[in-house]
């Protein structure tokens, strides 16, 4: 027997623009509010399984955006963060939440020892799996992948509006995230570093497991999602971010080579 | 097309004792000289080819008498180093290696991207998604893994000797070698903390890989080959060390949570 016979159901990583020709290669773990079927609604009304509590509204749009201008590839999940939510190891608490915001997850409350294993077999390991498979043949041939996860937030969170607009996050790595922040300056946007939360709040589950272990440049970006609320703003977002992260690779002296 | 179909041949990891009921959770990634018969003889006699350059040899059957004395489950590759060392991210010299020690290995002189890529592809990438899975199904199930790679070295290396019998070698979280070195002093053995070599020398890219991420208590073991040369030797050497892996995880005051 084999592993992937233990998994009856997989939601494999989406990829897209495979053959770009940049270092930088964009993640997008909250992508999709799809619930597959097994799940039902997990108890929600349909307005909330559309809400920020499900994906990351704009984020895939922006993340497409910046793809094209990049030439980079894309790697993004299939599934609402609620069944899963790939930034998070399977033993944090957010991983299947009971709880977001404000809103209780009905059909994750008291979930059993096995229906975690199973989620976690079916959404988190796939995906993870499918990222590194990218990451690696990357490195195999000889480059230097750089990896910059894509995330919006809510402008307003338990009640309190939050001034950021674009937030940059970094893991034990900052070197990118600092480039980053530099070349933001003239962005006109209201920029904060490891903001609006930080590796201490765990959130960066996917640079620790995909960028750390091989040396990778990395970086968590979060938009705040009222300014990539239509197709047309997260085109503007991604035209005005893009030329940030090429300066930003740029200003690197030396390609991260893997520790 | 899934990642999946990229790689037209995979050599999966292989599992023991998958019901076992300890943290422990053994890895030997060089527990294997077999060498597919894709990949002929890489240019090599029959000699070297069962020879340390190819594999620890007595790793596998030390690492089933811990995982029979431990009640714990082992993950080993089926594949030889000499074609892909699986304790080697693919950008590291070492991962499909021109040279061991003394030796050239014709077969793996001047690999091409694509060849790099797809023994990558191959064996690498199975070898690391099969062993994440079964760490996962135990985070998401509320189990702590207790990740311990078991290894064996040759006791003549460019022609010198060497005098250590145990090496315990760590990475960036070192709280359960020390316990394990701990726990050896009465054990008879000369003991060294990261001997014959340690995490500078990039030898420790599993405990990046896998544990660091998920805060799991790891630790690497090398033992001297000629202690374990025979299969008596080798039930020997599980005795005496099972209960120092025992000892040295019990002392840990508290199960290490994710980071």
């Amino acid at each position: 027997m084999t592993f992937a016979d233990m998994a009856p159901d997989r939601y494999p990583a989406i990829l897209e623009n495979a053959c770009a020709r940049s270092r930088f290669l964009l993640v997008c773990e909250h992508a999709s509010h799809e619930i597959p079927g097994r799940w039902g609604d997990l108890g929600l009304p349909e307005e909330l399984r559309q809400a920020h509590i499900a994906w990351d509204p704009g984020a895939l749009g922006l993340s497409r955006g910046l793809a094209r201008r990049l030439d980079a590839a894309l790697v993004h999940a299939p599934v609402s963060r609620l069944v899963y939510d790939c930034n998070r190891a399977p033993d944090q608490p957010g991983a299947m939440t009971e709880r977001s915001e404000m809103h209780e997850i009905p059909g994750n409350r008291r979930l059993s020892p096995e229906e975690r294993a199973a989620r976690t077999a079916a959404i988190y390991a796939p995906f993870h799996a499918d990222l590194r498979a990218e990451i690696v043949r990357r490195l195999a041939q000889g480059a230097a992948p750089v990896l910059v996860t894509v995330h919006s937030f809510t402008p307003v969170w338990h009640g309190q509006p939050r001034a950021v607009e674009f937030g940059i996050i970094h893991d034990h790595d900052p070197a990118l995230a600092l480039a980053v922040l530099e070349e933001s300056r003239d962005s006109g946007l209201v920029c904060g570093l490891n903001e609006p939360y930080s590796a201490a709040d765990d959130v960066t589950h996917t640079l620790r497991l995909q960028a750390l272990p091989y040396g990778l440049a990395n970086v968590m970006l979060e938009i705040r999602n009222d300014l990539i609320a239509t197709p047309e703003a997260e085109e503007a977002m991604a035209e005005r971010l893009a030329p940030i992260l090429a300066r930003a690779l740029g200003s690197l002296a030396a390609p991260a080579m893997a520790g």
